[in-house]
């Protein structure tokens, strides 16, 4: 999909199509459409990552809030998100063990009591083994510069969503 | 529900409950979280309004965007939201004969074309004789003006489906 596609889309359409780049908040994609005509691809996702970092902290927690946990209860239950299934898919979640699913279970329930929103990582640059460990070293975090690595991985999420749906390779940073 | 039931709900709880008082935009609750304790319907209330009245134009018109239109095309397939479904059937938006529904639906195109996003009315406040009237009237308005009135009835709906939900009588205003 070109960018000229993107820009010619009316509101409905863009939100059809955007509206899960940040997981179950399509009013972003809703607003990013305000922002129209879009240069790039690199613009279209700037414009994304701008309007979460103007969220009062409250919104942006309130962001984080809105995705699942990692190999939860809704990857047990099949009620994901399509993009949220395959990702976490890709990285494994769908084959772990017994003892691994506790284990991330007590660590998922241990950092949402702890920062007051779920864990979130942008699974496919992670994977089965990387997960317990990386969890277990942000949940020994200061609050506000885990709020900062938490909105990085949405904003990871969300570049890679982008890349997806415009059929390019996302730039790795 | 009392207010000590509402301040006792972990985040998933809460988003559960008050997902939809702003339709579409479970965010927004999953936001007013993080400002409990609450000390009463009314400061719940307040916090929906302010977190609306904190965003940028961008995220307002967004917002809105989240909304379907009224007697549109949702409605005839029945995918609204369960809140919208009964508002608007409670509103006479399910018995319209073609002339009118053709009638609203060229003043809804109408609507969207010039702001950039669908009229939005709390229908339980109006009904189909009111309806087209209230329509063509708000068509004519200057932009900054109507996305002030589209919000402030945004938050009409809320407070009517906060009370709902709270089960109580929503104060005239």
């Amino acid at each position: 999909m070109d960018i000229e596609k993107v820009n010619s889309m009316d509101f409905g359409e863009f939100v059809d199509v955007f509206g899960n780049v940040i997981e179950r908040c399509p009013v972003v994609a809703a607003a990013v459409w305000s922002q129209r005509p879009f240069s790039d691809a690199d613009d279209l996702e700037r414009h994304f990552s701008a309007f979460l970092d103007a969220l009062p902290v409250a919104g942006q927690e309130g962001i984080l809030r809105c995705h699942p946990d990692l190999a939860g209860r809704e990857l047990q239950l099949g009620t994901l998100t399509a993009e949220s299934q395959r990702e976490q898919s890709g990285a494994g979640l769908t084959r772990l063990g017994a003892d691994e699913r506790l284990q991330l279970a007590e660590l998922n329930a241990q950092y949402r009591a702890r920062f007051g929103f779920p864990f979130v990582l942008a699974a496919r640059l992670s994977d089965r083994a990387a997960l317990p460990r990386e969890l277990a070293r942000r949940l020994q975090c200061p609050p506000e510069q885990e709020l900062r690595t938490a909105l990085g991985e949405v904003k990871k999420i969300c570049r890679l969503r982008l890349a997806d749906l415009l059929g390019r390779d996302p730039a790795p940073r």
